[in-house]
């Protein structure tokens, strides 16, 4: 098959890996911010931040050639940040009116103009009018390029892509649990990095004091997890694929390694949410959970109105204390302490 | 209210700290295992391994001396290990006949000498006759005593009894959640440890390799949570306490620290099991895990007959590779690599 990966982020272009290894032809495409990585790898470097070789057979095309990279595309993967969806979008679609499927392993909920929020991958769908599948899942993309064994979620609400998708994909070492609740998976996707900012919080006191924090930590994991759930299922997905691989196994990764628990690291210590956000983005860090708080929160109240801060206090605590200025430690313990 | 903690380990001098704070009279009797610390204990030193001292109210009481400890105990509280519950309740069914209401914070399961297998928390009830609630979720010793935040679950089918010895144990940093679903809370609790082997293997195969291996990890996590809830589901419990602070709260704490992780870590770096347990009890330590992996398989045939193996994969592939020198990554890697 020929597949396309658009954005040579460090999981765009890990995922070439097993797709070249299955020996399909593969062509990963950059952005105008990818512009370095793409320079590397044709010149036979490493992905900079990857630092491990990629299948020789795997074609790499530059910001200005997405043409040649997509036009025969018979599956496109959406590999780029959630904002940088709609301007790629808007590029493809010139080409590619109607596009093939497009696996997304892009996360987060989208705003429109008018402020209504929904799963991106809906929004992706109603863009092109071709069917998106959703990746989800503990992943970390070193791993995948690797080869070191991994397992993700792949979910469509058509199983026949899902089934012939998954198989494009997956090698002996990562492979994917299929499901048709899409819902759940992208929720457990777009907000686990808003949920990883409170505990993030925990080890921010533990830098911060010196003493363990980990019954904190430990308390407030499985408060994310549970409001996870909860929202999948007020939006017609289902709580089993929230207590899976997509959200409470997804979570582990995030609260112990990335970017948004640096956040509510910051917060933990002692920083106000300016300080931390510019210390974080001065670094040239994308926090996402930082709108993902807001976007979340939007949400539920979309979809549960007036019961949304009764329903998801530690989103509302999370909410209250990145834009309201809300005294940190004591708003979370409030609600894991309270229950 | 007169209070007696069986046993002077890490868990049973911390819980002293609230109690006492709470201006209840506490005794804390050591078993002949403890005779060091109490040693330690009245001689106005610390607890040898919690490092923190706990408040001057408590009465210390070396093992000869268990009848003034608890001859007008008021609520008697069970902190010694699982092997060590039937010899303690021995000594105290000789002087307490009758006893009072009994906070259980051992955890485990029973094995009777016919070789059938219950929770631990009824085996105490038939023994004494009296209701014993449990003690579950994430609350590491020295956090507690330290009057750190933590957040334990309280579980006892009877709701008055829950509410009225939460409010003796619980202060504004150590919190309770009441539960009904006391096997929810005791079979998380009992195979948490058998559960964190595997997670610990992978952590073995990051020493062994030199490569991270969270992918890994993040997909056995999820796993073992999912047969945590099934078996407590298959009992007579609900599957939400297992989802909750209990089961994946509590996990989270087992796989990143503890001593049962530390027998999957030598497995996951090439040591067969009998060179690992050789190795880890030549230290003094008791794996826990290792016998609960038994005792959990012999519950889940038990409940589950011949769907045992297949509602509880990992669990069965735990047991084959403790007991049938099964290979480790490959027997755990085929369990959560093909769901």
């Amino acid at each position: 098959m020929y597949v396309t990966v658009l954005g040579a982020g460090d999981m765009g272009t890990a995922i070439c890996a097993p797709i070249a290894a299955n020996g399909h032809d593969v062509r990963l495409w950059g952005t105008r911010f990818d512009d370095h990585v793409v320079a590397a790898l044709r010149s036979g470097q490493v992905h900079p931040r990857l630092q491990y070789p990629i299948p020789g057979t795997v074609r790499i095309y530059g910001s200005n050639h997405l043409r040649d990279a997509v036009e025969h595309a018979e599956l496109v993967v959406l590999a780029v940040t959630s904002s940088g969806i709609d301007p790629v979008l808007d590029l493809l679609l010139e080409i590619r009116p109607q596009p093939p499927v497009m696996v997304s392993l892009a996360k987060g909920l989208y705003r429109d103009p008018a402020g209504s929020v929904c799963l991106l991958c809906d929004h992706i769908e109603r863009r092109t009018g071709s069917p998106a599948l959703v990746v989800g899942g503990p992943a970390k993309a070193n791993e995948v390029v690797m080869g070191l064994p991994t397992v993700s979620v792949l979910a469509s609400p058509d199983a026949e892509a899902l089934a012939t998708t998954a198989e494009v994909m997956q090698t002996a070492m990562y492979r994917f649990q299929q499901t048709l609740d899409r819902t759940g998976v992208e929720i457990s996707a777009a907000l686990k990095n808003a949920y990883a900012i409170a505990v993030g919080v925990a080890t921010g006191m533990e830098l911060a004091t010196g003493a363990p924090h980990q019954n904190f930590k430990a308390a407030l994991f499985p408060a994310a997890v549970l409001e996870l759930a909860r929202l999948a299922d007020a939006l017609g997905g289902s709580a089993e694929t929230v207590y899976g691989l997509s959200g409470s196994g997804d979570l582990t990764v995030t609260v112990s390694a990335g970017r948004n628990r640096l956040l509510g690291e910051l917060l933990g210590r002692g920083q106000t949410v300016e300080e931390a956000l510019g210390a974080l983005t001065a670094t040239g860090m994308t926090i996402e959970g930082h709108a993902a708080v807001d976007h979340g929160m939007a949400l539920a109240r979309q979809v549960t109105g007036n019961q949304a801060e009764t329903l998801f206090p530690l989103l509302a605590a999370l909410h209250a204390i990145l834009y309201e200025d809300a005294p940190v430690f004591e708003r979370l313990w409030d609600v894991v302490g309270n229950r």
